[in-house]
């Protein structure tokens, strides 16, 4: 009955029988079914489009003028928890960008706290209120790679059966990026066995498949997987549309793939394409945008504007079955961008449900209060450390070290002279100690190792992001300083932390050890003050101080490697030691 | 567990770990994610492509050279009953012009029999098996005009309340055309109700909306319609893609669309059209095809055939949803047509989920026994009418009478001088009488009028197909002919009856009085042999003897109709009398 008044109501506007809540005048339209621009009204109702014509009363009236409106974006695939925000913070600087909708994989959250920090993300954006409507919707998917390896500790598992039952709830929109690609090639039965769930469920899963192709393409594939952001050449991507998968488009703050795009996109193939973020930070949000800026270098890249705005809207919709989403026309929910052109892509005003929820750059809302529930408050958990953990023995004389390519995550393992017996004497090397210290559940377990090059001197840094099982990674050249850096990311419930000559300096992730209930602003200032000081102390230019940190824990990037359960050979795929 | 152990399978295949069931060697590919033609195997296991590549081994090998290979083909929308044939027949037909699967609307069968009507339809397509798989699948529409309108006497009625019943039912997988669009846009309650059932259970609606534009347009949008396969104009295809339609492409027996199409479709907006047949004759299915004959029709339209094959491919899976259809892909079942070039679209070998179903025109299977349920037969139930019942009393000399347009269905309303008084005499005019015989129920309901020009003499001729209600029409100059017709019909179950100075001729539609159980070659031939019968007595070209007979009693259509229920004005939408 609701629905068919509802219907019926909706029906009386676009006959101007009765008045519509809101009509944009004097508006240029992108039409992504036609690739052209239209000019008209758009009238809305009950936060649905129910018109594209002239001569619509409204409640509200909007000028539109100088702007062409374009469908909300909607970005296919985003780790929320690289920026470092919590959802509220997030949202403000999305939303004043044009983002109308994400496709969330929390898979750094789930790692930290299972499941509830899925749920956590989910509510938090949920609860965020502008005008009567939420001003942003998240789409989350469960993450399928928990904990990413065996070879090391995270904060929870998801095996099969937990996926199983996790996916068919209505929280869960689809599957997360499966990365573990080499174990559906080789037809592992845990990892098919997920793949298996979410298709049983009916629902979507994400891929993750670097350099896959040809048979391997073929077998990734058949896992029912949908998506995949990770090509590194065109050939690449062209293989992968041909085989039908979906080709996002990476827009990161670190990785993107644009540059491939205007050569691989073509008018045949351009409903394949999708637009995502992946990783973005703070700072890049701020300063360079969301959405908008991806399309803005996609039409740079050499995609006309009329393939790449559908690659952050209809195609989105239609990829991941968002019904009623991606274009202006009758029917669909009012979510719309206003812009001044398309090739800049500067977003004037941004409507969700025919509600206004940003103007010029600024959202029209923000969170009081944030949601922040026990799940995902204090969660490191570490046993106390001395400056003797930190004590490694080399009695040999020659030791393995992980030298990281500058702008880069990959390592080489390098064999180096080293002093010393019951402890290396760094004195006079270019040489830091590494620590990865177990944080979820305080069992002590800790990980040494030796960073080659990374310039670091006098002192210890410290985060509590570090992919993907986010323990501690402390990095210094003295046992006390490090001691020191692991119990100030102790007492601030995670964060980066800085033990130097000049003092001390902490930066809180309070919000699972990875993300700040700070304000964006704060959150992009304090990085980059503490990242200062840390570069001050001699981190070579080609390292982020910190976030290369945070990669020196994952074990699936070639080729050495450092867990809570030690130093990882990732061509032989074992663990090994730093005396050789 | 069975489906994990599936996946693994198809996994093992596509790495060649495991042997194929089929092989299709040397063949060429039509990509509907790039347009562009590739070369390569297609590996199928189980039912399903695990791969494109090279070097696969298969228990069975099939040589595809000299084709290439489309996926199988999806006709958007079709009234099965329209072909007259069983949907074993249909099949047998479909099939060899590779059609793998048909969105089947089945507005005729139900209007007779109800929703038992559509039940047979599915269930008989469902029970066809050919190498262990069914070779044609049917996604079945509850039709949402039934009756079609309240002037006539149908067999059924499917009311908002019924509509929410069984739109739920799994074996409906949407609502059928909406050809009530100017009760969708006056928004009446009852019809709205039918939408938003079908909104509200989560499955598409058809549309059928011609000449609706503008405001009309949006108002019929907002009940939620997808799809419209009615434009008359190619301005009126142009704002349907753009208002978010999917416009179907018609190539049906009598009406098509296709010449519009060549200026309207263009490589922006290609992804939003579909093809389809709406209504198909048996000796149209014989002679010309099916999806094949509208490819062939619709490229030499002007639209290239890298937009058209994913017309009837690729873009009607996606409109409805169609999941792993549409495509040759990895996890695609193996739905595939061997054809010979793109421009003939001669198809040479049609496979069903990896089964070879169909080669060099001809269907691998056959229906040994016809399904045939109670529910469909014996459907004509008609009260003993008599010569006397056929008089039309006219004291005034003057009466109405129907001139129907040739090559067309509308009528104009003719000011007629008459002769006679207690009945017409129809000696020296050329005019018929003209009668609809309600048939459902035996109620003896009986309308009466004339026909003007069509050219008969001698007799009466009678079918039992009349959209949309299938009352028995039955036309002629001789009220002993015309009773003695009636009553040919009756004791058939329904078909064409013929009675003149040679004798009489019946042929039978045994099934609800539509269709007929009979070989579709027969089919065509008896329809050709009473048909060529009928024009020897008169009928005029321009005139088809007796379908257009079965579109007389259609009030929708204007200007002047007959019904069961008397003579009805289609302009004044008012019942109206032959007497003037």
């Amino acid at each position: 009955m609701e629905k068919t008044r509802q219907l019926k109501t909706l029906i009386d506007c676009a006959m101007k029988r009765a008045k519509c809540d809101l009509v944009v005048r004097n508006a240029r339209i992108f039409n992504v079914f036609t690739g052209e621009i239209e000019q008209g009204e758009i009238a809305v109702k009950e936060g649905v489009i129910v018109g594209i014509g002239t001569g619509y009363a409204g409640e509200r009236e909007y000028d539109g003028a100088g702007m062409i409106f374009l469908p909300g974006l909607l970005d296919a695939h985003i780790h929320v928890e690289s920026s470092m925000l919590t959802p509220e913070e997030f949202a403000r600087l999305a939303v004043a960008h044009g983002t109308s909708g994400i496709i969330a994989d929390p898979h750094e959250l789930v790692n930290v706290c299972g499941v509830e920090g899925a749920e956590y993300l989910k509510k938090a954006f949920d609860r965020l209120q502008c005008g009567g409507v939420c001003p942003l919707d998240v789409f989350m998917q469960l993450p399928s790679c928990v904990p990413a390896t065996p070879f090391e500790t995270s904060g929870a598992s998801l095996d099969a059966r937990a996926t199983r039952e996790e996916i068919v709830r209505e929280e869960f929109f689809g599957l997360g990026e499966m990365m573990n690609y080499p174990a559906v090639i080789a037809g592992e039965e845990e990892t098919i066995a997920k793949l298996a769930a979410a298709e049983e469920a009916g629902k979507i899963a994400d891929g993750h498949a670097p350099a896959v192709t040809g048979d391997a393409l073929n077998a990734y594939l058949l896992g029912g997987i949908a998506t995949d952001h990770e090509s590194l050449t065109a050939e690449e991507m062209r293989e992968k549309v041909a085989r039908g998968m979906y080709v996002q488009i990476r827009c990161g703050s670190s990785a993107n793939n644009l540059a491939l795009c205007g050569e691989v996109v073509t008018a045949e193939n351009a409903r394949r394409f999708l637009l995502c973020s992946d990783d973005k930070h703070a700072h890049d949000l701020l300063q360079r945008g969301h959405l908008d800026d991806a399309l803005r270098r996609l039409v740079r890249s050499g995609v006309p504007a009329r393939f790449a705005i559908p690659a952050a809207t209809l195609n989105v919709a239609e990829c991941y079955g968002l019904k009623r989403r991606g274009a202006i026309a009758p029917g669909y929910i009012a979510d719309m961008v206003g812009v001044n052109d398309l090739s800049d892509f500067s977003v004037r005003a941004v409507f969700k449900r025919g509600v206004l929820v940003a103007e010029n750059g600024k959202a029209l809302f923000s969170a009081q209060e944030k949601y922040l529930p026990a799940a995902v408050r204090n969660t490191v958990r570490v046993k106390d450390v001395s400056p003797e953990d930190f004590r490694i023995p080399v009695r040999s004389g020659r030791a393995r070290a992980m030298q990281v390519a500058a702008y880069g995550l990959v390592t080489e393992e390098v064999i180096v002279s080293v002093r010393g017996g019951e402890d290396i004497d760094l004195s006079g090397t270019d040489l830091n100690k590494l620590a990865v210290i177990e944080r979820h559940f305080a069992s002590g377990n800790m990980g040494l190792g030796l960073v080659k090059g990374y310039g670091f001197r006098g002192g210890a840094i410290g985060i509590s992001v570090a992919h993907d099982s986010h323990n501690l990674v402390v990095l210094g050249d003295d046992n006390a300083a490090m001691a020191r850096a692991a119990q100030l990311l102790k007492e601030t419930g995670g964060g980066m932390a800085l033990v130097g000559a000049e003092g001390e300096e902490t930066y809180p992730l309070d919000v699972a050890g990875l993300m700040s209930s700070l304000p964006a602003e704060e959150v992009a200032a304090r990085t980059a003050h503490i990242s200062a000081a840390a570069r001050r102390m001699g981190v070579k230019e080609g390292y982020d101080p910190f976030m290369t940190l945070a990669f020196l824990a994952l074990p699936v990037i070639p080729h050495l490697k450092l867990t809570d359960k030690g130093l990882f050979d990732g061509d032989k795929f074992a663990f090994t030691k730093v005396e050789v």
